[in-house]
Parts: structure tokens; C-alpha cells; sequence
């Protein structure tokens, strides 16, 4: 150790660079693991002061070690090699002394040899808990991926890290980076039940992830952002793994608020506002929903008039009801994204979003504002909703998010879009990433709760055949298997549906073409999310009294999915919504000319029947013909296109009879719901066979086959009754396809444990002691 | 007024007379207005110690003054009419006075007049919330029933007065005492975060209906009790319109503990416990559950192990997983009805119940007794659920409770039930009650749950047809009105199944006989519940956001209920022992028998073929044949006899295949629990049919008609895929049932405001700040 390897590292820093090596090594350094490693370095006597500035630099999540820098480091620990010997088994302190000392060959300083230097770097290791005997081969060799949880008899047909890469899909790096942070310590779950106690532990926990740079994928890379609109729904996706609070709290300030500024906003705004906003320097909320109106804004009744004279706006609630409610971040925000009805020479351009200043920087309520505490929920009590109200709150014009419609100079109101409809849409198309995004929380929802049940189940026995005899295992009971199998089915249909949407989304995403997103968003989102209420219920129902624990988290999933349904848009009038602009391929004509136009619409369109049935088709009972994904697109399709001609038939009746457009609209309402559900359905068995195609692992591809087909039959077993009325089957085909669903549910169920373990939900953020590993 | 009229009583007593007789006169006396009273009388210098004590005495609300009493009050009074001036306006103080004044006539003592005493009285009066104005005609006529909640156009056209007492049934008079009672301060909703503090409310509240005598009515009148047991179900339907916390702590203690110690003790353990019990000075609670046994109580590994040489029975926990768990009331008893093994001679004699002792007069644990909190569950946090272990814990032979096994002088286990299964079962007959009271708390939650949401939906607008119309109430859209209407159609149908339930329980109470009440009990619970569950689910989301808050009661409403599907016999399980009891006539026989007698017994019974389907009726698409009940009972039926017979024939086929009995009823399970639930259907439809035979009333007639109609056709709606599948409808017919359940829906939709408010659950006991009145 004579001649020394020169190095373009200082000592000190070579004698951390094992640790930093690791610890940075699934590019994840949690906030714990800084302040931990942060604290301890200040007191490291050995260090230089600008050793310390460069490490200090390199424990910044939001801008972490460039790939050049990191390949730097493998390099320096590389040519270090060779001084190890291939048995010597070295933690990671006494392999950075060693490093840090053959760097400086004969010029060594007492202090490298001291003990009392051995021990702070070794408590560092042993505080960050990688303190173990591990030999050089570290720096040839890659992690392993965690174990996963291996039952007897459960083995299963397929590798669970492939399904999981084929689920994550394209961002899955970036999910399972949040992943990894969302483990530590500081996002560990626990029991609070006053919403004081949890909305600081939610706030503390959002600030971690906007120092992470969590906050910044949707934003420009000029204000500090990432431009990546897709990993921003990713970003979502992952957190949606852990506590709801913190996901609806986070996507509140960073996807509605920050979603406000830079969808309906202009330079001058982004300038401003987003960096504070990204690093939750500005807490902000956005404030859509009245007390008198949530599902339909257009009829909101808070005001924003001009005073040209003064070049303010004076935003205003004139009634009760029309205070803003349900203002998720109200109680912590210094600003809102105010939406109300701007009126600029005495007329109504209709609904504008504005940036309004709540409180000043000492936290207390600016002149004419009022907020009021939305108290207790079913859950998310993480959150801090409210209510708001304003008394002739005057801002500057400035404050006006612009990039739709505009007071020139002259005081007048000035629009890129001149139909005051299409404008209206267009805004309200800000929506549409938080729909997208809360689908997707849905499906998770839905993954956890059958993560739990699942894992429940296979643990669990109860009665036997005879006393002699094991109990049985409760997932090995029909009743039960029923209960979880197809529920699994539809999560993974979903899952590929969602993240086509997702994808659809981020390339429609600033094009001003989105109206087959905001149909998709609107529909996936309804359905994900009362797949979500309805499988977290039943995964309640299935883990008996356990799963009435708090302890064992589906009640927390239960209280704080359960608003999902709501929130976003109500299910039901999404759904509406859905079926509207089915009916209509000129949606914007639509806009204008109101219910008339969808009539006249379908009388073009569904003048011509449908195919006949065939005979023998409609009685084949054969296993293969009802596996066949031929007869399952098929069978979806004549849904669609029956549901969409039949409401169109009732309609023109209605409309012959003299009814009026509403009233014949109020009457197919029913109808036109069960048409939208169908669409949505088409429209994730389409792209679950889509995902089947490109899957290249065997393994995988069968199972996911298996799976698609039963969600395809299960669903029509849902409809049998519709399927038989329109003569679409026989009763002996229905009957052939329970006993295939049966088969299906059977031949799936070694696979269970591999089908959750494939969701990669780490014990930390399932929460359920049950099921601990 | 110078001539006395003579009287029984003091003059001090009857200064307070108009008082005692208003607040008795609606046969209530609540918690915070004894306290008032026994307050301020203790401060009334003008009182004797002798009235004192007398006026104390008739405020004890377990022993209310007698009728005859009552009766002698109100000739007093009347007897002092004829000294008032007809339009003399005086509150009862002053009525109070002017009769103790006359009933000394001249002997008159300046207290009398003393303006001091007047304002006395007239504080006990204001304070009591009873100070009006009132003639004498108080004397004359009865106070009548409180206005119900008004809407324009909601009209309907029943008398909800008369249909309430139809749905309150024979115990209506006792149902609304409680309810009455439960509207006083002392049991007001807070919202209450910490389980202790929640824990002590309830336990107070508990306290309170002891009390009042509310805890008596299951028991024998010799042990101060009422030996009314239909009418202690009755109590527990009146407190289920309150929290559901009070409701299941006053359940375990009176109900599950008080049941255990008189349906399975003897004479020894009445004189001993039951007085205490009811009075709740000595809390217990119902340990049969273990970690690792629930529904399968059979295998309990608790055990109880008598030792002759000393005359003591150890109970013992031998595994972790043999502890009690989820037993309610655990952190406040002093006494335990312990389910476990008992061994006698060295031989397992299988589960018994014992009394066994678990915490001192301090409330210290006994030694060997081991107790930890449940923690937080979804719901139900004011009761104190916990788990217990027992190390070696001796008790005295004599806390065996021994109505069907003891262990006799010589040591020798003894039963008046030979057989082991036979006796096993009888004992779980203590179970009945319990599923009784929870199937119909059940349908008081979807009662509760759908008041609130039908009086939201009566306020809320949202939407119009065009600007210049105001918006349209959610209750007129037709998807709303199917989430709501078809679900309160449901719960009149419960209700009367349910009440017929509760008097056949009664009827069959003590005979020995009670098979086809456990048949009904298990079947009904399971239905009510899950409509629990489903309807709670959809009025939280017909509220939108509004359900979502805590002081909406809706999300109470469902973490409380959540867990009534599981406890006292999970759901599944119990709709298993429904299929199993209609698959055999010879109960007795098939318990010992196992699967193979079901077999034999199926074999025997349904050689026979279903009467040929008549191919005229199944076309049938005539509303009038819809609507009538000949048609829904034989579809009803026709589903059961369906059902039943597939069983058995798919049972005998996998016998012949040599399948193990068991295996085959694995494969029949999805199969059987259908069958369960037609048959519950059926009994469901046949007790509302019958109900509306016997009702006299024209309007509540018709209008329980429509229900009932809409119940059938709805429920074979659900079912439509199995009818046409088994040629019992065409499509067409299907297709006519559509609009005929529409139809009915919207006929009903006058009489929604009707239907609800013949629930009679008032605001204090439905606490929902959104539809206050």
C-alpha cells in the first residue's frame, strides 16, 4: 500500500464514497437516510469544509448525482479493487477508510488510522442499516430484487418480476423509485385520530416529497420542472401505494392547483408562481366547487367582475351556497385557484379561473376572506378540506389565468375561442389529468385491498371435512374464490386500461384535441373507482372481523377510497357524460345545439340494423368457441352498438310523441348509463388483448390470457340477462359459460399468490398486519 | 276559594303534580330530566322530607309510577278543573300552585303564595323545556303525535301515522317509548375521535337504559326482569335507530352475556347474576370467539378441564391463537361467559360455557387472566373490544353453566341431551336471538341510511334543462330514483320479515323446537345485512361529498354497520347452514349423518320432475299478470324448488363419480348459497303479502302493495339471467318487466317523502346535519 491510486476524490470523500455508492444505488435516498447521514457528516472531524459541501450537494433528492457522476464513483470503487482480497469480507466504512487511505499512499495522515475515524464512518453505516459484512464483489454485482413471500402449493406458473414490469409498464423505474422512498421511516403509517395530528404528519410528508422533486414532473424544465407529463401521472400512480391522504393532498397542490396555473395560465403566471408551487413554498388550493353547485360548474355563482377604472377584480360569493366547499388544502393554502363567473363590462363571460391571495405570510386570513373547517370525513382526515367564502375580495387583473380569455388593455374581454361552449370545455379540460390520475389511485385501491384478502386467505383455515382432517384454507373454498378471483381479473384488465389512457393522455396533452381522453378519463374513472369501493368491501367482508381493524388497513382503504366515486366528478354524471359524447361524433355542435342535435344526430346514423345473429353461433356451447377472444370482442361490440342504437330509437320516439328534448333525455337516462358502462367495458377488453399481443414471456402471456378471458366471460355473465333477452345467446350457452368462468376461477387459483405478489406492494405501504411477511 | 278540596296527597306534592304529569304522560322519563328534577327538588325548602322522598321515588324509571297511580294523579287534577277559569291561560307551575293552595284552604301558609316558590316551580318547568302557556284543556285531551317533516308536491297519499304503526308492528308502542328516550341530551350524537372518550359515553349511556329498565325484558319477572322476550328484541330494534356502538355494547351485555347465563345457566346462576346483570352492575361479556376459530365454534381450543379431588375447573388457553378474540365489553367486565372445551374424566364432553370471573371489585385482572384492546376498528369505537387469554385460571364447578351438560357429585359428566351434535347445536340456540336483533339492526341502518338520503335528494338541485329553468331536484332524475326507490321497497319488505321472524322466535322461545327459527334467523340476517351494506354504500354516494362528512351521519352509519355481515355468523357460513337445513327435513339425522345423509335424503325427495311449465304464461308480457301476486310467488317458487332440485342432482352425480361427500359439497357451495338466498327471497315476499292481507287501511294499502310489487319484479329482474336461461320467461317477457318495474317506480316516486317519514326516525336520532328539519 505504498504507491498510491491517484484518485480525483479527496480522501474524505473516498472514505463515504461506499456508503454514498449504496446508499444511492436504487436511486433512492429517503429523508430519513439524509438527515441521518447529513447530521453526522457535519460532525466528521476528518472532512474538509468543502468535502462536506460537495456531499451535502450529492444528498439532494431533487437534483441527485448526475448517471456521469454515478459512473465516476463505480469507476473510482472499481479501480480500488484489485486492492481487496477475494475472501476479505469488509463492511462499507472499513472499505472507504481503506480506499481513503490508499489514495494518499505515503502521505498519510495519523487520521486515517485513528479509531476514533473508523467508528463515526461505521456509525453512519449502522445508522443508515447497511452495516453488514459484504465483500469487494459488491462493486461487480447487482442487487438482487427482494424476496417475495413464497407459500407451499402456491408456487404458480409464472415469474412475478416480469407480470410486475408488464403492469408497471413504461414508468415502471419511476414507480418503483417512489416506492422505495415511500418505506422510509418518515412515511411509515401509523393510527391518528385526530385530524390536527394528521394533517401535520401529511403536510410534513408532502414537503418530503417536493424535496425529492416528486412535484416537478408535469412542469417545465425552465421553471424548475421535468416536462414530463406522463411520469407525472406515474409519480401518482406509485404514492397511490401508500396513504390516501398524502396522494389526494399531494395531487391536490401539484395536479389541480399546479395543474390550474400552468393549464389555464400564461407566462406571467408560471414565472411567478410555479417554482414556489413545486417546492410547497406556495400551499394553494383549487377552489371549483360551490356549497349550491359541484357537478355542474357551469352554473357556478361565486363572481369575478372588472373595474376598468381601477384595473381590479372583485371576486365575490353573493349568497351562501355559493361559498367554495370541499376545498382540499383549504386550511393551509396562501392562494387559490378561485373559479367564478367573470364579468367584464357588465356582461357574463362565463366560468374563469383566477389566482386569489388567501392568507399573507404569517398564516392569517386576508381581508373578505373566510374559511371555514369542512370538519370530520369518512376519511382522508389528512386533509385539510374547507370552505370559502369572499366578501368583495378585490385582485389585480394580472390574477386572471389568461390563457383562454383575456381583458386587453382597453378594458375589454378578448378569447382565442370564440364559442363560449367550446371555451368552457376547454377549460374544464384541467380536469381531466386528476380523473386519469384518480382512476388509477382506484385500481390500487382495488390491488391492496385483494393484496390483503389474498394473502389472508391463504393463511386462514376454518371447518374441516372430519376431525381427523386439516381445516381448510379459506381460499380454497369456491364461495371465497369467487369472491377474489374475478375481482383480480378486472383489476389487471384495468390496470392495462388505464395506462393506455395515461399514455393517450400525455401525447393528446397540449395538442387542444382531447376529447377521446376526457370520454376515456371520464368513463375508466367511474368504472375503476366503483371497482375500487366495491373490491375493498368485499376484501373487508373477506377477512372476517380482521379486516374490521384499523390495524389491518382495508378500513382506512375503504374510508378514504370511498370518496372516489364522488370527487373528480360524480360517477353518474360522468358516465352521462360518457354516453353524450358517444352519441354524437360532433361533440362541439353538440355543445351548442343542446339535445336536438344528438336526435337528429342518431336519426342519420342508425337508420341501418344490425348484422343478423347467426344460429349456430348463438348456440355454441363449445369450450374452445367461449374462450375464443373472437366471441368475447364480439360479444362486447353488439353491447355497445345495441345499447347505442336502442337509445337512439326511444329518443326519436320521444321526440315524435312531442316530448321535449330534456324530458326524453331524463327518460333514456338509465339506458344511456348502461351503454356508457358498456363502451368502458369494450374498451378494456380491447386493450387487455392489445397487452396480451406484445407480451413476448410465456409464462406471463398464459396467464394473462387466462385472466382476460375471465374477465371477458364474467362480464357477460353480468349481462347474461341482457345477452338473452336480445337473443344474443341461449340459455345453454349461459349455462356452458358458468361452468367455463368456473373452470377458469379453478385454474387460476394456484396463481393468486404470484397474481398479488406481481402488484409489488412492499409491507411498509400495505399496512396490514395480518399479512406481514 | 276558601273552601279546601280535600286530597291524598301533601300540598307539596301536588305543587309538583301538573309537572310529574306531563313529564310522565308520554310514559318516558329520561336520563337529563331525572337529574333536573331530583336536582331542584332537593333545594325546594317548601317541601317535606316526606314528599321528597315520594316525588324521588316516582322518578325511578325502572319502577314508573303504576297505572293506577297514574290514574289517581289524573283524578286529582280533574278534580281541581272545575277552580279554573275555561280561558285562563297558566303554565303548569302556576297550575301546581292554585291546587296546593286550594287543598289547604285556610289553613294557608304564606310559603304558598311566596313569589320565591312560584319562581322555583317555574324553574323546574323551564328547565325541563315544558313551559308554555296551557289552558286546563291539558287535563281534558292527549298530546298528539309530532308533525311530520312537509314538502311541497311530496304529498303522497297515505296516513304515515298508520303506516308507521304497521312497520312498528305489535311492539310500536314500546318501539317509540325508547325512541323517545333516545332523543333526550343524554344520548345527542357527538363526534368523538378518541376511543376512550367514546368508550366512556357509551358506557354511560348503557348505564342510563339499565336505568330505565330497558335491559329487563328477556328476563323472568322473578329476578326483576319482564319475561317478555319478543319485546326485549323490541327494545333493541328502538335503540337501533341510535348509535350503533350503544347498540352492540347494550347487545353483548343484555343481550349475548344476560343470554348466556339464562339460556344455557340454571336456577343457581339466576339468583346469583341475573338481577346484577340487568342492572349492570356487574358487566360481562361473551367470550366464545378465538383468534383461530369463529365460524367454526366447534373446534374452539379453549379448554375446561374438571378436576374431581378438588372439585375446581381449570380453563386454560393452550396456543396463542386459542385466546378470545373480538369479545365485546372486554375492558369493562368483571365477568365472563367463557365457551371451551370441557373435560371431564379425562374425555372431551365438546364446547360448554362457564363463568369465569375476570377482574376484581377494583377492576384489576384476576391472576392467570390476560386482556389487550382490540384498538381501533373501522366502526363501533365506544365499544371496548378486546382479546383474553386464561393461564390455568381455576373457578368452582358450580360456575359451569349447566342447563344441557353438568358434572354430577360423583364426578361424572351428565346431559339431558344424549347426543353430542344434538346438544352442541341446542346450545348454539343462544345465537338465535342475537341474529334476530342484528338482521333487523340491519334494516334500520338501511332505514336511516335511506331518510337521509331521500330528504338530501328533495333539497338538492342541480342541472336544468336550460338557463332559464331552475334546476332540476335529483330526486326527479330517474337514476336517482333507482338507486333509492327499489331499495326502500326492500326494507318494507324486511321489515315485515323480520317481524314475523321476531314473533315466531318468541312463540318458539324455551319449546325446544327451534329449527325453522334458526333456518329463518340465519337466512334473514345475512340479507338484511348485506342490504345494510349496500344501501348505507349507495346513499353515501347519492349525498355526494355532503354523505362524506362525518356529521352526515352516513359514514358512521356504514363503519358501524360495516361489520354486521360478519359478526354473529359470517354472512357466507351462515347462508351454508340455511342450504344445509333446507336439504334435509332430518336435521337431527343429517348432523350425525354428515354429507351422506343429505344425499340419500335428496335422492329419495326429488325423483320427481317440476310441473310442466305452461308455455302460454311464459310469454305472458300483460302488465296486469306482472303485477300480480300469483305470478311473483310462483316465480319465487319456482326459483327455490329450481334450485334445489339442480343440488341434488349435481350432489348425486359426484357421488356416483366416487367424489368424497365432502369434495361435493365444495363443488356445490356457489350452487347452495343461491339456493339459500331464493329461499329467503320467498319467505321474504310471502310475510309482505300476508302483511298487506291483514291491512285495513286503504291508502297504506296501495301504496304497500306497489312496494310489494316492486320488490317481486324488481328481485326477478336481478335474477332475470337464470329465468330465461331456464325457460321460465321469454325476452319479451323480460323485456315488459322492465317497464312495468319503471312504471312502479315512478308511481312511487309521490310517496318517497311518505315512505321515509313512515321510518319515524326523528332528527336527533338520525343526526344528519344535511336534513335537519
Amino acid at each position: 500500500m505504498s504507491i498510491a491510486t491517484k484518485s480525483k476524490y479527496s480522501p474524505g470523500i473516498l472514505s463515504l464514497l461506499p456508503i454514498f455508492y449504496v446508499t444511492w444505488s436504487d436511486s433512492v435516498l429517503s429523508p430519513s437516510e439524509i438527515k441521518i447521514i447529513r447530521k453526522r457528516i457535519q460532525d466528521l472531524d476528518f472532512l474538509t469544509f468543502s468535502d462536506k459541501r460537495q456531499l451535502v450537494k450529492w444528498l439532494n433528492p431533487a437534483q441527485p448525482p448526475s448517471p456521469e457522476e454515478f459512473k465516476e464513483w463505480i469507476q473510482e470503487l472499481k479501480k480500488h479493487a484489485p486492492e481487496f482480497d477475494e475472501n476479505e469480507k469488509l463492511g462499507l466504512s472499513e472499505m472507504g477508510l481503506k480506499i481513503a487511505q490508499s489514495s494518499i499512499g505515503y502521505r498519510q495522515d495519523e487520521v486515517w488510522k485513528s479509531p476514533k475515524t473508523q467508528q463515526a464512518l461505521q456509525e453512519i453505516e449502522e445508522a443508515l442499516g447497511i452495516r453488514s459484512e459484504i465483500s469487494k464483489t459488491l462493486l461487480e454485482t447487482k442487487l438482487q430484487p427482494g424476496k417475495s413471500t413464497s407459500e407451499i402449493s402456491n408456487k404458480g406458473s409464472f415469474d412475478t418480476t416480469k407480470m410486475q414490469a408488464i403492469l408497471d409498464g413504461e414508468h415502471g423505474e419511476l414507480i418503483n423509485r417512489v416506492k422505495k422512498l415511500l418505506r422510509d421511516p418518515a412515511f411509515s403509517y401509523e393510527i391518528l385520530r385526530d385530524k390536527a395530528d394528521q394533517r401535520k404528519r401529511v403536510s410534513e410528508q408532502v414537503q418530503y416529497l417536493a424535496d425529492q422533486g416528486a412535484s416537478t414532473y408535469a412542469f417545465p424544465e425552465k421553471y424548475g420542472g421535468k416536462g414530463a407529463v406522463a411520469k407525472s401521472i406515474a409519480v401518482f400512480e406509485a404514492v397511490s401505494y401508500h396513504d390516501q391522504s398524502l396522494l389526494i393532498k399531494f395531487g391536490v397542490q401539484f395536479g389541480l392547483f399546479g395543474g390550474a396555473i400552468y393549464g389555464l395560465g400564461t407566462e406571467r403566471h408560471f414565472e411567478k408562481y410555479l417554482n414556489d408551487m413545486m417546492t410547497f413554498k406556495l400551499p394553494g388550493c383549487f377552489a371549483m366547487t360551490e356549497t349550491g353547485h359541484g357537478s355542474n360548474v357551469r352554473d357556478l355563482e361565486t363572481t369575478a367582475t372588472y373595474n376598468h377604472s381601477t384595473g381590479l377584480i372583485t371576486v365575490h360569493s353573493p349568497v351562501y351556497d355559493a361559498g367554495k366547499e370541499y376545498i382540499g388544502n383549504a386550511m393551509d393554502s396562501r392562494m387559490a385557484a378561485v373559479f367564478a363567473q367573470l364579468i367584464v363590462n357588465g356582461k357574463n363571460e362565463g366560468v374563469h379561473a383566477l389566482m386569489v391571495p388567501l392568507r399573507d405570510r404569517h398564516h392569517n386570513l386576508l381581508p373578505g376572506v373566510k374559511v371555514l373547517d369542512c370538519g370530520y370525513k369518512m376519511g382522508l382526515n389528512g386533509v385539510d378540506n374547507g370552505r370559502i367564502w369572499f366578501d368583495q375580495v378585490t385582485i389585480p387583473k394580472e390574477n386572471l389565468l389568461n390563457k383562454y380569455g383575456d381583458i386587453d388593455e382597453d378594458g375589454n374581454y378578448i378569447s382565442p375561442i370564440e364559442n363560449p361552449a367550446k371555451r368552457f370545455f376547454t377549460m374544464l379540460g384541467a380536469l381531466v389529468a386528476g380523473r386519469v390520475s384518480v382512476g388509477i389511485a382506484g385500481n390500487t385501491g382495488a390491488k391492496s385491498a385483494l393484496s390483503i384478502a389474498v394473502k389472508y386467505a391463504l393463511k386462514r383455515r376454518q371447518f374441516s371435512a372430519n376431525d381427523n382432517e386439516k381445516e381448510t384454507l379459506i381460499m380454497d373454498y369456491p364461495s371465497h374464490q369467487k369472491r377474489l378471483i374475478p375481482r383480480i381479473a378486472k383489476t389487471y384488465a384495468l390496470n392495462f386500461a388505464l395506462h393506455n389512457l395515461q399514455a393517450l393522455y400525455a401525447k393528446q396533452y397540449g395538442t387542444g384535441e382531447m376529447r377521446e381522453v376526457e370520454t376515456l378519463a371520464a368513463g375508466l374513472k367511474s368504472y375503476a373507482t366503483w371497482h375500487c369501493t366495491d373490491t375493498v368491501q368485499e376484501a373487508r367482508e373477506a377477512c372476517g372481523g380482521k379486516g374490521y381493524l384499523q390495524e389491518n388497513r382495508l378500513t382506512d382503504l375503504k374510508a378514504d377510497t370511498d370518496i372516489f366515486t364522488t370527487f373528480e366528478g360524480d360517477n353518474t354524471v360522468l358516465l352521462q357524460l360518457v354516453a353524450k359524447s358517444l352519441m354524437s361524433e360532433f361533440r362541439d355542435n353538440f355543445n351548442d345545439g343542446g339535445y336536438m342535435a344528438i336526435i337528429r344526430f342518431l336519426a342519420d346514423r342508425f337508420s341501418t340494423s344490425l348484422t343478423e345473429l347467426n344460429p349456430i353461433t348463438i348456440r355454441n356451447t363449445n369450450a374452445e368457441h367461449l374462450l375464443d377472444k373472437d366471441f368475447h370482442i364480439s360479444a362486447f361490440n353488439y353491447r355497445v352498438n345495441k345499447l347505442t342504437i336502442t337509445v337512439g330509437q326511444r329518443m326519436r320516439n320521444y321526440l315524435k310523441r312531442r316530448i321535449t328534448p330534456y324530458q326524453a333525455y331524463l327518460r333514456c337516462q338509465i339506458h344511456m348509463q348502461e351503454m356508457a358502462e358498456a363502451y368502458v367495458e369494450k374498451v378494456i377488453l380491447d386493450s387487455f388483448y392489445a397487452t396480451i399481443e406484445r407480451t413476448d414471456d410465456e409464462g406471463c402471456r398464459a396467464a394473462l390470457t387466462k385472466l382476460c378471458q375471465l374477465f371477458a366471460l364474467n362480464t357477460i355473465q353480468d349481462h347474461k340477462g341482457w345477452y338473452l333477452e336480445n337473443d344474443y345467446m341461449t340459455g345453454s350457452k349461459t349455462k356452458a359459460l358458468r361452468r367455463v368462468v368456473n373452470k377458469l376461477i379453478q385454474e387460476l387459483r394456484p396463481e393468486v399468490l404470484n397474481l398479488v405478489t406481481a402488484f409489488n406492494i412492499p409491507d411498509e405501504l400495505l399496512g396490514a398486519k395480518i399479512v406481514e411477511s
